[in-house]
This record gives structure tokens, sequence and C-alpha cells, in this order.
């Protein structure tokens, strides 16, 4: 397996540094090359992804991603210039999150119970796009428009991907999460879809819910969803309330997808940088050992997987809440229970 | 006082009865003319927001709105017809909702704490304006666009608004709520404002979080809000999780202002028409009481509105939240607890 390493900025180093610790235990054909890229690197340089690294990536087989992000950098320059390039450039249409409730985990919610969903969120379309503008900037007479875009092709290669994920899912669901009923055009597009790929995966229930009544029921009624599907910016906002709900954004994983194979996937912690933690060895690796177990699955290794989501499942079910976090310490629990 | 009532579909016109009971009694002066306007007009003549309607509206001083909305009617009809149709008409630029934790109200959450926040949206730009548009319907080659339109003017308004609502509250605190980092165009200009704003307003301590970060937060931590300030879709789904973690829409209510007091405010429950448990009597009336309660306050009487509210305050603290509501039965109370 060639594995393209991105650790990045603040904590990323170290728990990538875990989530390989743990890689190595089950998939010992391991080749990492790492790339240094980030806001030290813009910093440095002004380089954000030269084209000869985004070449370079492409020939990987996966890529792993630490985190991206620092206070000192203007917002949107490392998203814009980095982190969404690279989904856009690799075409990574799939942001595939899912949010499960551990064991031994403790929810925000007051009720019991469990919550199992897999958010699949289009990721390279919709508000992202960056396209849009601004006329007469600084001036009391500013206007600034966001463009979202959304086509048949775009909307369709995703919401397949869901519904191929919900038929081999025990209760076979799956939940479409838009606006129809304001943004008419864009609603139009997705319902359109959603209602023809239904016709092809006759044994999926289909649901439809606007995001704002999704964000609520996520948290009186997590329980009910399994797959969703969604536009990239609505997968943004529900995708951080499903992490909150099933313990917070230092066990959330995900995968940006190029489901036809294509190009490399990229495997990361839903979290950023935490630069407030970084270099005291206390970030939860959890969540790249978890994207790990993302990677493992997407590339086949099923088998691999499974080792690695039965290690972490199995630590989370055991660990201390009240206990501090140690960032190696971690590690080698989760490297030692997956070769196990 | 001069208003007008639309008690809308479903529920709409169980709970604005008993609004209208409550309000009756702390302002005797009220004068009440009803609109019949909604998914049952629309079914029968077609009629959205007919013309005249709509300029007999201007000529009162407030409109309380039960819910619009019926499964029969098609997705965006009666919201971009009638709903927004008023909010635009009316330069409804700030949606009011506030979101506080009621003693005796159960929340989802686990862990206990007052939750008081304000949340300050924008109702007449950002993705709501209706821009963009579908090409090639109905094809695989479909495009479909929708134009988030952010302007000096509408932001400024809006966040004077939070402002000046943040400076008479304990905490004089406030959050910009938007994702700055992907949304450059737009999220530049609602920076720039807010920026310049808090300027004239040094006392209130000001800060920024991405929509998703917000969104998160509002779960694991409500109780740090105060004032938030956000554009119009962010504004859709961060008062749907600040009502969810506050007990829930039943007791949400929202103002639509036109903060310049040139057309009449509109007020209304945040729940919408509930048809699966309209004509029962069993509705929680609390949401519409509470946007009486906003519509005093906005009308400037005061001491009106805190009447209202101490009884909403006083009855929520005594419910027995086994005991199902009875529709008339909240009122009645509710109706004596202010008069008295
Ligand atoms: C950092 C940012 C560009 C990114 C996004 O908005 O997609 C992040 O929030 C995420 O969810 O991966
Ligand atoms: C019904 C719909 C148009 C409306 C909105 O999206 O603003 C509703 O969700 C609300 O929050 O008042």
């Amino acid at each position: 397996m060639r594995l393209a390493v991105i650790p990045g900025d603040g904590i990323g180093p170290e728990v990538v540094a875990e989530g390989l610790k743990v890689l190595r235990e089950v998939a010992p054909d391991l080749e990492t090359t790492p790339y240094d890229l980030g806001a030290a690197r813009w910093q440095q340089t002004g380089e954000l992804l030269p084209d000869t690294v985004l070449d370079e990536l492409r020939g990987h087989d996966a890529i792993l991603l630490g985190a991206i992000g620092d206070p000192s950098v203007p917002p949107g320059i490392l998203e814009r210039g980095l982190l969404l390039r690279l989904r856009f450039e690799l075409d990574h249409h799939v942001n595939l999150r899912p949010a499960r409730l551990y064991d031994g985990v403790r929810s925000p919610l007051a009720a019991e119970g469990p919550i199992d969903m897999l958010c699949v969120r289009e990721g390279t379309e919709g508000p992202y796009v960056g396209n849009g503008g601004v006329l007469r900037k600084d001036t009391p007479q500013e206007i600034a428009t966001e463009v979202s875009l959304n086509t048949a092709f775009g909307v369709e290669r995703v919401v397949r991907y869901g519904f191929e994920r919900a038929v081999t899912r025990p209760r076979k669901h799956l939940t479409l999460i838009h606006k129809t009923n304001v943004l008419t055009h864009a609603g139009g597009l997705w319902s359109r879809i959603v209602e023809e790929v239904s016709a092809e995966f006759p044994d999926v229930q289909v649901a439809y819910q606007h995001v704002d009544a999704a964000s609520m029921f996520f948290i009186t009624d997590p329980g009910r969803y399994d797959v969703i599907v969604t536009d990239n910016l609505f997968g943004d906002i529900v995708t951080d309330i499903a992490a909150a709900v099933t313990g917070g954004i230092g066990l959330a994983a995900s995968g940006n997808l190029d489901a036809s194979g294509t190009n490399p996937s990229m495997f990361e912690p839903v979290h950023g940088s935490a630069p407030d933690i970084a270099g005291q060895g206390i970030a939860d690796p959890t969540a790249t050992v978890l994207s790990v177990g993302l990677l493992l699955d997407h590339l086949g290794r099923t088998e691999q997987a499974k080792k690695v989501n039965a290690a972490v499942a199995f630590d989370l079910s055991t660990r201390d809440p009240q206990q501090q976090i140690r960032t190696t310490q971690v590690g080698d629990r989760l490297a030692a229970l997956a070769s196990g």
C-alpha cells in the first residue's frame, strides 16, 4: 500500500503518527511518503499545493491527512488553496462521515440509545465551489455573492453512492437532507435524482427532511437515521451535529472519496489542528485511527479495517472518561489491540 | 393596537386563538382583523398573497401568524409565495429568535445549566432571495444554481440591531456565525461589518464561529452564547438547534421585524402547521404566547410583555411533563396568569 501522508499543522503530526502506528500493525506492506503542506509551508514559502506535489499525490493508493490550519493564516487561504483544492482536484465527490455512538462514550444527550448513521456529504459542488464575488468592496455599497452550483452529474453520483451503502446496511434507510422549500432550484434537482435512483433500489426506504428540521432531530432522535445524503454545506453542518451527539469531533472520522477510483481518496479526522493543545501530547488520535479504518475499508481491505475498528470499539468501552488522554498511549493501546 | 391575524393552516388557528386570549388580557385596546391566507385558500382560489391583502396588512401595527403549510402543497409554493414574500415585501430584515431554557423544561441535553441566547437572523438576503435557476431541467445535464446575495446595507442593519440588543443584556456578548473560511466573498463582508459596527459598541465583546463549529457548541456548551448574529440560512439552522436544546419548537417564538418601523413586524411560533395533530386540541400554544410577548416588547409595551413572559415562565415551572397538553387549557392558564 502506497500511502501519501500529510501530517499538517498543530496536532496533525501527533495524531497522524498514531494513525500510522496502528495502520502498520495491520498492513505491514505499508509504504509512506510524507508531504509537508499546511500553514508552516505557506508562511515560509508562500506555497499551498504545488502542482508537482499534486501530481505525486495522484500516484498513491490513498492519502492520510492530519489537520490543516493556524490562527496566523487569514480565513480561506488554507481552506480554499489547500484543503478544498485537494477535494476538487482529486474529485473527492463523496465526503463520508460515519457517526456512531460507541459503548463507553458519553453523549451530551440525556436520552440513551444507539446512534449509527453514515453521512454521505457531497464534496465537489454546492456553495463550496468558490463561485461568486464582491462588488464595491469595502464601501457602504458592497455586494457579495456566493453561488451554489449543482449538477445532475454531481448529485447523481453521490446519491448513488448513498444508496449503494444503504442497501448493504441492516436498516436500509436513506434520508435526503436539503432545503427544498426555499432553495427550490437546487432542491428540485436533488429531489428528482433521489427519486430516480431510488427506483433502482426498491429495498431502500427513503425519507426527506429539511436541514433545519433534521438539525433538530439529530439532537432529539438521532437513532432514527441510517444513511444520510446531503449537499456540501448542509453536510458540513449536520455532520458536526452528528459528531457532537456521538461524543465529539475527537472521535469523528472522515473519508474524501473519489468513488470512481480514478484518484486516490483522502482520509482525515474531522477535528482541526487545535493549536491550543498542539505539542502537549494530549490530542486524542482516535478519530485518525477510525479514519485509517475507513481507508482500509475503501481499499477493500475489509479484514484489516475490521481489526482497526474493533480495537477502537474495545478501547473506548474500557476508557476511563476521567483520565487525561495521552496521544501516544492511546496509539500504543490501539496498535496492540489491532495487531492482536 | 391594530393587529392583523393570519391563523393559517393546521394547528395555526388553534394556537393563535390562545395567543389572542392572552393578548386580550394584557392589552384590552386590542383590535384584530383576521386574514385567510395559507394552503386552504391556495387550494380553493389559487391565491397566495393578493396585493390588496398585502396593502391592508401594511395598515396594521403588527401581524400575528399561526402556521402555514400542508403536505398537499408542493414544496416552495407557500414558502416562496406567502411566508417569504411577507418577509421580503415587509422588509423583515431582523428575524428574532430567543432561545431560553425555562425552569421546569426538560432539555434533551444531559448537562444542566442556564441557556439564554438571542438569535438575530438576517431575514431578507442570503440564499433566501430566490436568485438562481435551472438549465436543462429534468435531463442528465441539468444544472441548478442558488445565489446568495449579501449587501453592506442589509448586513449592516441586522448587525447593528444585534449590537443594540447585546449592549442592553447583562453579558454584553455577541457572536457572529458564518462560514468565512469557505464562503469568503460573503464572509468577508459580514466580518468587516461586524468589526466596523463593534467600534461603536466598545462595551460589547465580540466572538466569531464557523457555522459547523457553532452547531456543535450549541449542543456541548449552549450556555456560553448571548446574542448571535447570522445569515439567513445559517440562522434557519442554528435557531432550530437552539430551539431543540431549550425544549423544542413547541416553545420557540419568533419575530420578523422591520427594525426601522416602516412596516408592521410579524410574530409567529417557529413550529409549523403540524397537520398530524391539527384539530385535536393538543397543540402547545406556548410558542405563540411567547411570540405575543415579543410583539408587545417590539411595540414598546414593555410592562405588558413582562406579564406575558412571566406567565409563561411560571406555568412552565409548574407543568407536569407527563401530562398531555390541552391547547385551550394552557391558553386559559396563561391568560389568567397574565391578567393577575
Ligand atoms: C476546513 C473546512 C474547509 C472544512 C469544510 O468546511 O468542509 C471542514 O469544516 C470540514 O468539515 O472538513
Ligand atoms: C418555512 C420556511 C420558509 C422557514 C424558513 O426557512 O425561514 C422556516 O423554516 C422558518 O425558520 O421560519
